[in-house]
């Protein structure tokens, strides 16, 4: 008996930095209500988690990929990073006149946000590299972590951060603890995702992917420097998703995470590949709690991803239904 | 004392998993001779890593780069990569007759590698880039792996993969038991590294920064497929190092490991970062177990970082005097 009270502390204590949350006891997913969503996210992890099962899936390839507008945080009634660089340019214009008579400048100085939403992810881009650019990696860090201290959202009159999504939060965890690396994949600019996604969604800048400007090193009074160009480096969007996977990750994920028509690449590439594969689609319904918003959108505008879930194997997240918790605060 | 016993192994249990090796009892680099270079590492290693000391630095920001060719495994006579490349180049030029008359391809099938060489890190890419391209990425890494069996090296008469040095192993092994993040940061193909660093160094794929072609993501049959195009896509090389790391990474590692002046720019970075930080130059200097080179070699030039580690407190490995073993199998 003493020994095998023994055995059995060591065992527990063997195990449990890696032990799996006993779904009976406790819930990993809280804010998931029951119901087909949740369980099939359930079943996929004990699938490729089960020793021994023929959809086991080593620790190593458990990469899933994430992105974020939108599957991770509120991205309505606009992309965070255009209210951002909307604050940029008005910054950058007024020591650069001449930007004033360019026509997303002057559309972005007028408040017309509408227009800066109407050209393709590359011009707009190209547009925020301007005003993004001509500062070193860290002062630009610096920049965009005094602006989310203050920036604050128009209707739910908190900071930004605070609208990541909880039961995206508790998937994150959910699969973490499960060995699964969790990564990034945006068409959002890395470099004003990196300074806070470790915080907000225990996500460090390695795993985050985005789209990119380019750099140079440069010595400045002696010491190295990495600038920032006004020049495209990398569109991290639609079959640019993909592509940045393969160049940062350089191994096909095995679940795919998305909101809009930008994911579709990823989650073809992600769900066509060989063994137990996940593809789910946030779906925005709750206009009460949050946004109700897929064909009409110019913001995470989600047509052909939705119609295509069905004979693609994709779950789709019904926010109103699926999610009792959409915001952790909402309840306060 | 029955519960002194449970508890001391209970101790154990919970601490193995984590514990730093103990120096007194074993130690971590067998490989390295007792002198400064050895010294210098621990002393690092155990400065950063000491809760409460002036020069802690938390576990996530323990990041340290490593660049490959003439650092992790052996480069001499000529890059393992150009060995391949000259076997692509034939296997390409037999189905594309019109290459041959190109000054480099010509040069490639003619076995005059020095012309290969003397060409820029650009010039020298872009000439692998056909090679290497017009397939998928899974058809590429097929071909990288097919090739790994077989290629021996034409001295040591081994696979290359057995020309990992023996040392730098334990070092990785070292570093990583003390939760530090290890990278490759090569001018080296990513996908030319990927298919085997995890096997021979334990660093997966997502943990490898190197020179790319572009990619293209296409349908093919309908299936999702990522192509290599015959065109550059970044020079992991030089200047490019901290560039490759900041897009890559997205932080500036504390502790970076080369062997030429292609690894000078990424010393620099890496070392005059705020904090404690560690620059090391792994030097040739044993032409019985290895080779002999540095100023005058076409290949792993070492010049200007060699003349500079002093006042910039690089720590420079004299292969002949620090390591007691090269390869693990020579003592066979
Ligand atoms: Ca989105
Ligand atoms: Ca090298």
């Amino acid at each position: 008996m003493r020994h095998f009270f023994m055995f059995t502390l060591l065992t527990l204590a063997l195990t449990a930095p890696v032990a799996r949350p006993a779904l009976g006891q406790s819930d990993p997913l809280p804010s998931w209500n029951d119901g087909a969503t949740k369980r099939a996210i359930i079943a996929f992890v004990d699938k490729v988690t089960k020793q021994g099962s023929p959809d086991f899936v080593p620790p190593a390839e458990r990469i899933a990929t994430f992105d974020n507008d939108g599957t991770l945080w509120c991205e309505q009634p606009l992309y965070v990073q255009i209210v951002f660089a909307v604050d940029r340019v008005r910054t950058f214009a007024a020591t650069h006149p001449e930007v004033k008579d360019q026509p997303l400048f002057k559309a972005a100085l007028g408040g017309d946000l509408k227009a800066v939403l109407s050209v393709s992810a590359y011009d707009r881009l190209q547009f925020l590299a301007t005003s993004h650019a001509g500062m070193t990696t860290d002062e630009f860090t610096a920049i965009v972590n005094d602006w989310l201290k203050t920036a604050k959202h128009p209707r739910f009159k908190r900071p930004y951060t605070d609208l990541v999504y909880q039961p995206m939060l508790e998937l994150l965890a959910y699969l973490r603890i499960n060995h699964f690396k969790t990564f990034i994949v945006s068409g959002g600019g890395i470099e004003f995702m990196r300074p806070w996604t470790d915080s907000a969604y225990g996500i460090p800048p390695e795993q985050v992917v985005g789209s990119s400007i380019k750099l140079k090193y440069e010595l400045r009074d002696g010491q190295p420097a990495l600038f920032r160009l006004a020049e495209i480096d990398f569109v991290d969007d639609k079959a640019g998703k993909p592509v940045g996977i393969q160049q940062a990750i350089g191994r096909r994920p095995i679940a795919a995470f998305g909101n809009s028509d930008g994911d579709y690449e990823m989650l073809r590439w992600v769900t066509s590949g060989p063994g137990p594969r996940f593809g789910l689609i946030v779906h925005h319904t709750d206009a009460t709690r949050e946004y109700a918003y897929d064909r009409d959108s110019n913001v995470g505008r989600l047509v052909k991803a939705l119609d295509e879930a069905p004979e693609r194997g994709w779950v789709v997240t019904d926010i109103k239904n699926d999610w009792n918790v959409v915001f952790s605060w909402e309840k306060e």
